[in-house]
């Protein structure tokens, strides 16, 4: 077993300060004094009761303008932790995950979301802290007609809801090989189409480089009923330009479905990088990430010095969401499923570029210029010496 | 008069947090529970007592290497306020601001620093939100023979200091256009080079499109006896794409001096930016801020809907040093001069490359590529509709 890490989440940490240092605290820390929440219904509260997880609703205001109307959505993010252990029949495991995740879209739906993320590889286990390829590799599905997406598929038609599905994915049509692949379906039920993450971890348990490779779908953003969407998957957090080609595409909203664990980078740039991607790129971004700690039958090691042990540590969760204009939800709990719902008025894009010209002032021929440079193999850096 | 925005520093409303949630409430906001704060001199205490001005030193450690000897540098920043009334000759309000500042380097040299840099044109106002002219454009000076350059390298040779000056630059060679500029100073006392600010602010009170250019300098990173800096010059931090290209070429530090306001979005994003930077391209980064209101003799508009006033309200410090490995010290006070000093071990940078591997998964042929595209006139963002 490995030492788990153990840490307050922010808003549990607040809760003991005195009223008249909280609003300055939240303004630096959220952007905002105000959480801005939203009532939620009874009835979604008794369903989360019911089935022990968390919802929270906040909402964020945008200027009000002549011409256009304000294209208000609520957008969701599920996180969750397995709801069956590891040991179990792979159909066993999936299915009970499709269970739990199940009431949580009921509470969604009651909610009046409009577009909803779950997180990376939401019907699995984090299996590639193995590096075992059986049984692991038989989640991975056909992005069109797989489980996972055929379940999710139902419920975009019944609830009119567009709905982000990260898999694992089977390439039939290219000698089985498997991607980790994000599934968008629309309100209509029916898929609009896929990305494959781009930028893929070799650091810790994170063993992925020995399941799949680098993404080769570029960088599409999908037109929905809703507004225009991306998903940068996972550790695509960490890569500015990644976030950056979302935005040239006309992202308004970019989903960052993630499987992270406690007390690593990641948890230290968790409320740092969408943050900083959605400032840099005048959109929305929705951090997501798993929770709970993940047993396996076999030992494994993590080449950090550690004895070989049976999990990675738990996942810390911590979804939140945040705005062109820098603010942020609080986050969701570190150890508990959950539903976070943010109101938005996706307005707020085009107004941020106005106001901010980020966009205008971002000399991309330089940078086109200075990449392509930097790609050559006699690039010769730009560096300057007393002489 | 605009109404002056309050805020408490974060460091303030941290005063009274039970010690039970203080440690993980660090870690949630500087990256460790422990600030790890450095002893100051008598010496300098007494000379910051006796100029009113508040020095903090913090350390960061890295991992101990066979082949490579720890490159430990101490890095340091200046805030300041104005010294002077704008209504005061140019010559007068100058020398009162170098006479401040010799008596911050003064604290610096007892405090072993070996680079430091002043916030953005420091021995200046901040007189762009006034439009006018003259007599602000008296402050422009050559990079190689001015009179804030020339009093640094005094400084620099003195104290053996790299030292990082921003200045309001004069292109004598040019048509006497104006840029803005920061020249490092070798620790020689010999100009080692320059570097044009890169992205102009069109917003608000940064009316700097009135005076001067996007620079034309590229990306140069200067190569000192204490390791491989470069400066992204204030709205520059809102680019990615910026701070990235300095790091392909090869910068280990980057300074981000700054001019910005309380309440803006900056001043939500300015504990955010600088540290995704320094993640995203494993190098150090030190974010430098002004301190104080700026009275101007006649009035301007800011274009907000508020009546004409003569300031804009303060400027709010925050000076801080981010790291690689996502950890940061403390903010400088929001209204007071001070001196931030950090020490650290530069080989922290390549440790992060090799650790979280962001470099070598960053995948610079297709943003080159991406990128290039989206500079045509008949660019098509990827966008995917449901058929």
């Amino acid at each position: 077993m490995s030492a788990p890490f153990s840490l307050k989440t922010l808003e549990d940490c607040l809760k003991n300060v005195p009223a008249d240092d909280l609003k300055d605290l939240k303004t630096h820390i959220y952007g905002r004094s105000n959480d801005n929440e939203l009532p939620v219904s009874t009835k979604a509260q008794k369903i989360a009761k019911d089935n022990t997880f968390v919802i929270k609703s906040y909402k964020f205001e945008a200027i009000k303008e002549d011409l256009r109307k304000p294209r208000v959505v609520r957008i969701g993010a599920i996180q969750t932790s397995l709801a069956a252990p590891t040991t179990e029949p792979i159909g066993v495991q999936r299915q009970k995950i499709f269970d739990k995740v199940a009431k949580i879209i009921e509470a969604a739906a009651l909610e009046n979301v409009n577009i909803l993320c779950l997180q990376e590889l939401w019907y699995l286990p984090y299996v590639f802290c193995t590096r075992e390829k059986y049984p692991w590799c038989e989640f991975a599905e056909n992005p069109e007609s797989g489980a996972a997406v055929t379940f999710l598929s139902t419920f975009a038609r019944k609830y009119n809801m567009v709905i982000v599905s990260p898999i694992l994915e089977r390439d039939e049509d290219q000698g089985d090989i498997v991607w980790n692949t994000a599934v968008v379906i629309s309100h209509t039920g029916k898929i609009i189409g896929k990305h494959r993450k781009n930028h893929i971890p070799r650091v810790g348990d994170f063993n992925e480089s020995t399941y799949y490779f680098e993404g080769n779908t570029g960088h599409p953003v999908f037109e929905t009923k809703y507004g225009r969407l991306a998903i940068n998957i996972c550790y695509g957090r960490h890569h500015p330009q990644n976030w950056m080609m979302f935005g040239l595409n006309g992202a308004e909203i970019v989903f960052n479905p993630s499987a992270e664990i406690g007390g690593s980078l990641s948890d230290r740039m968790w409320f740092i990088e969408g943050r900083a991607a959605a400032v840099a790129n005048s959109f929305f971004t929705i951090t997501i990430n798993r929770v709970g700690t993940e047993v396996f039958a076999n030992e494994f090691t993590s080449a950090d010095g550690k004895k070989a042990h049976n999990d990675m540590g738990p996942f810390y969760g911590s979804a939140y969401l945040a705005t062109p204009e820098g603010m942020r939800t609080p986050g969701m709990p570190r150890d508990s499923d959950g539903l976070l719902i943010s109101e938005v008025d996706l307005n707020e894009c085009r107004q941020s570029r106005d106001l901010h010209t980020f966009r205008m002032c971002q000399r991309l021929p330089i940078y086109a210029e200075g990449f392509t440079r930097a790609t050559k193999l006699d690039f010769k850096p730009q560096i300057i010496r007393e002489i």
